[in-house]
């Protein structure tokens, strides 16, 4: 008996298509190999590889790449230096989450990274221990403390601490048309690598989403909230630069974040105060509810 | 004997990694669960993939997913009604390219589709049969002539063909910051289905390459150039649009081409013709130098 190997015209038609599709891959490959950075001939080889089983996969039409280039420039429209749309883009994919997550492997009982958002901004105010970050922003007075270390528990003098939230309307200081900082600057981990400071109690708040990629988000019924946080970045000589957050236990959004950037290590208490409980610098609250969180800061050594 | 399984805190760390990576991913995905339409969804959650893919696989650092988020800007930047970056972009990573490979299979001897490109206007003029479309644009004559038929060789009368090509220095029309409308415009096959007129021989020109993706080109070594060739869509009542280019044989870089676009079967033969030689037309050609080519177009049928 004899086995006969048949193959339809159609059979022939897909191989003879899957080999077209291979060898577009391979010709664009192929032409990355003059690149002399040798780390950027493999990422983009990585990403070609990758943006093409993407079109392959889903059978990517003329008219759907159209929609995605037509978005594309859209989120380019709305850019501007105060506001970062592909930033935004890469947060609501978890792009940005899984580079923080890739790029900060676990190390001890080093603070855990999360992202680090469209609202920096450089050349913050110096705040003075005790100080105070909201310069006129609204919301609640919120003691914010803690200890630097690294991970084997030795204080970190001089730390370099920045944080930046928004106000109680949700807003940054950069998403005022006018020229206002506020809710944001930097202070030094003292010679017991300690900081304390007053800046506001934190609010959920939208990302930006009068924008494409909030169009993006209610096309898929997603929500543009995020929980309540601080964010923070610290750096000091030698060890690993941390950005992350602080969020509020029991805080709303917390388990359907916009960006993924929730963490359960990053989730704090925020004690609320009542009127009347005396600040822990004898400032006048007059009659206001406060809060106060305690937030210990552990840096990894800078392995580079 | 017994067989020991022992595991080193490192794999755990290791494996603790990736479970988090792909915890993350996970999370996403289902984050687009909500999306109502199902093919949006299906794209959303296989972008979302690939993009971690690519992340993890490269192991992006910050820095580099900074570079790309400031590339990105830069590519929004420069783009706007007649510039876009984006276009360019997706083309020279060959994925305008897989996109028309995945979308126009195969069919008989239906003509081949290639790259759109950037430089296609709305509302281009009509041109009569034997007229002239280059409208002042710099260049050497060519008579372009052929048949639209259809994959059982019936004539498609009435085919809407679009033709647009750059001049002699390199530019488009759109690419002059005047006004000017030049070398492009449509006209409709006669009742045999033919279609004939003068245009410009085309020259090879590099892609704009001035803004990041140029940029990014130079980094890779890689030439900005394009092969000689007209751009042609074809449209007509139950056939599949035709996007395509006719190159010219022998023609420098149709092996380089920066965005992937030339295929065998779109090569053909411009016939250079001395001074003097009569024009199809009865033109007075006073004394230059012409070119002419026959190129017939096949559409398929459209089966959506
Ligand atoms: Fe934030
Ligand atoms: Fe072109």
């Amino acid at each position: 008996m004899s086995t006969e190997t048949t193959t339809t015209p159609v059979h022939d038609e897909q191989r003879l298509q899957a080999q077209r599709e291979r060898a577009l891959i391979d010709r664009v490959i192929a032409s990355w190999a003059g690149t002399s950075d040798e780390r950027l001939a493999q990422i983009l080889t990585a990403l070609t590889e990758h943006l093409h089983a993407f079109v392959r996969e889903v059978r990517l039409t003329e008219s759907e790449w159209t929609k995605g280039i037509d978005f594309l420039r859209a989120v380019g429209d709305i850019t501007d230096d105060n506001r970062q749309e592909f930033i935004l883009l890469s947060d609501v994919f978890g792009v940005s989450m899984q580079t923080v997550t890739v790029a900060n492997q676990a190390n001890g009982d080093a603070t855990e990274s999360t992202v680090f958002g469209p609202f920096f901004v450089d050349d913050s105010p110096q705040i003075e221990h005790g100080g105070d970050l909201s310069a006129g922003a609204s919301g609640q007075p919120c003691w914010i403390e803690g200890t630097v270390t690294d991970t084997n528990g030795a204080p970190v003098p001089g730390a370099r601490i920045e944080i930046w939230e928004a106000d109680d309307d949700g807003f940054y200081d950069v998403q005022y048309d006018d020229d206002r900082t506020a809710a944001r600057g930097h202070l030094f981990a003292d010679e017991d690598g300690r900081y304390r400071l007053w800046g506001l109690t934190p609010t959920p708040y939208p990302i930006p989403h009068d924008g494409p990629v909030g169009a993006l988000l209610a096309a898929c019924g997603r929500s543009p909230m995020r929980p309540a946080h601080l964010h923070f970045m610290v750096t000091a000589d030698g060890k690993r630069t941390l950005i992350t957050h602080i969020f509020v236990r029991g805080g709303e959004f917390t388990d359907s974040d916009a960006v993924f950037g929730v963490k359960e290590s990053l989730i704090a208490d925020f004690a609320e105060q009542t009127p009347g409980t005396p600040a822990p610098d004898g400032r006048d609250l007059t009659g206001r509810n406060w809060s106060r969180v305690h937030f210990d800061i552990v840096l990894a050594d800078d392995t580079h």
